[in-house]
């Protein structure tokens, strides 16, 4: 199953046994204070460095979220969106639960870039979030992540889980929306808090990928909150989950790029080490 | 299925879901120079201090091979395990391809630890193997490795790891060995030499806990060997690895323990992240 998405200069595949897809998840205010200020201010001068340093260190797709407390982001989003295609040539996730500020969002995605295909970040299993983003994904053809929680919250358990997972598939095929522009995401909580949180998220993965074929989503930054020596956790998580099938990690590439190739290599999907070596080599020079 | 091993002090349980019990691999002159000048001269000192260092680095079991060029390992090893076996309390791996050296070594294990239960490291598909070792495993009533070779080498599929590690288990079991004696070692090739060769390990190590559900040992350090920052790479091999059901790598404690208790926690086997957060504490204090 291919996910394809398409940036101003970029085209961007995403598939079971190919190299694992960085999205790069740092144009992001949350627990960053220096950035949700600027974005109150309106001033969008780090979105446009943090897009050029994290194509820099690997990520092959940019997430873009301008939601701190107090800013429109009606008006902010599509001017950030408009900034990060300006940019970079990579393919976009617009990044929002506000249905005015994303489908704001996609008008000027589609101006700027009438061949492009973006990411939707995200639809999740609530009748209101399905209401909201699903007509417009249908509409702009775009690809979305699907976040397995709904109107009872977060499900303890895989198998509730794989259970969200299949009612967004459904949903969005209802509305045309072919499964391969679906990509899943288990959820990753943090394991700080409870020290079996990573094996549900395993296990969900597992259980998705096995079911219903789809790509894989994961946010797995906020799995070693609260715990120390944070990179390796995080890495050795993903590694894990890698293996398991997500081929689409929401990280900071500039943290955990050589873990993602390091599994990328294991599972045999780095003919010679090439990705491997000279992403090592960069690191060396930087 | 519980592999049971004792020490002098020292049980170690090794079994799916329990936390991964780390063989150390240091007290091996490959590729140490300084250990092989020491070992062709008798001296066993380096020995004796590799033996505490690597339990104080995390080590559950520590392997005992002495086999440098020119030693007399008949004379050598039953001294080296007896002097692992008077510094510290874990269970040891003896380890030799030279039966009467391992004949040898176990009488004197017996005889320092009578109720012991050390590791024979290794018996392998070879028929010369399985007639040297499975009868000595047999007699002292140990546990042992058997590698995924036979008299055609070791195999390029993990089908054909598979078959060998199904050979082995057969002829063990026919000297009435019993499974949970047994540990496989799916063998971990360089990946620099062949970017697929982590693949068919990994491979490898699916289909055998599928289908004969033995515990499993690997040595995975030189999965790395020429290849840049080889700590990463070794450690999310192990972490995925893990993931899919070995138990018992063998490695250099020291240099991989955070990532083998990062794989624990992420796989839901370290309530509340106890033996993370220790060992991490232990690793600044020291």
């Amino acid at each position: 199953m291919k996910t394809i998405l398409r940036g101003t200069g970029k085209t961007v595949v995403i598939e079971d046994g190919g190299p694992t897809v960085i999205l790069g998840e740092r144009i992001n205010p949350t627990g960053k204070s220096r950035l949700a200020a600027a974005l109150l201010a309106g001033d969008l001068e780090i979105v446009r460095q943090e897009a050029i340093a994290q194509v820099a260190a690997g990520a092959d797709i940019l997430d873009v979220n301008v939601g701190a407390a107090g800013v429109d982001e009606v008006d902010l989003l599509p001017k950030a969106v408009r900034l990060v295609l300006e940019t970079v040539e990579v393919p976009v996730a617009i990044d929002t639960p506000n249905g005015q500020a994303l489908a704001a969002a996609l008008a000027v995605h589609k101006e700027i870039n009438p061949n492009g295909k973006p990411l939707v970040n995200s639809v999740n299993g609530e009748e209101a979030s399905l209401a909201r983003v699903l007509p417009l994904v249908a509409e702009y053809r775009t690809a979305v992540i699907g976040l397995c929680m709904d109107d009872e919250g977060i499900p303890k358990t895989p198998e509730r889980r794989l259970e969200v997972a299949r009612k967004i598939i459904a949903r969005a095929e209802s509305f045309g929306i072919p499964r391969e522009d679906i990509l899943i995401d288990c959820l990753a909580l943090t394991m700080g808090a409870d020290s079996k949180a990573g094996w549900v998220t395993l296990e969900a993965i597992r259980l998705v990928k096995e079911e219903l074929g789809v790509n894989l989503a994961l946010g797995a930054s906020n799995v070693s909150f609260g715990l120390p020596d944070r990179e390796t956790l995080n890495g050795v998580f993903l590694a894990i989950a890698i293996s398991r099938g997500v081929n689409c990690p929401i990280v900071d590439a500039a943290k955990v790029r050589p873990y993602i190739l390091a599994a990328d290599l294991a599972l045999g999907r780095d003919e010679y080490a090439m990705r491997y070596i000279r992403a090592f080599r960069q690191r060396k020079q930087a």
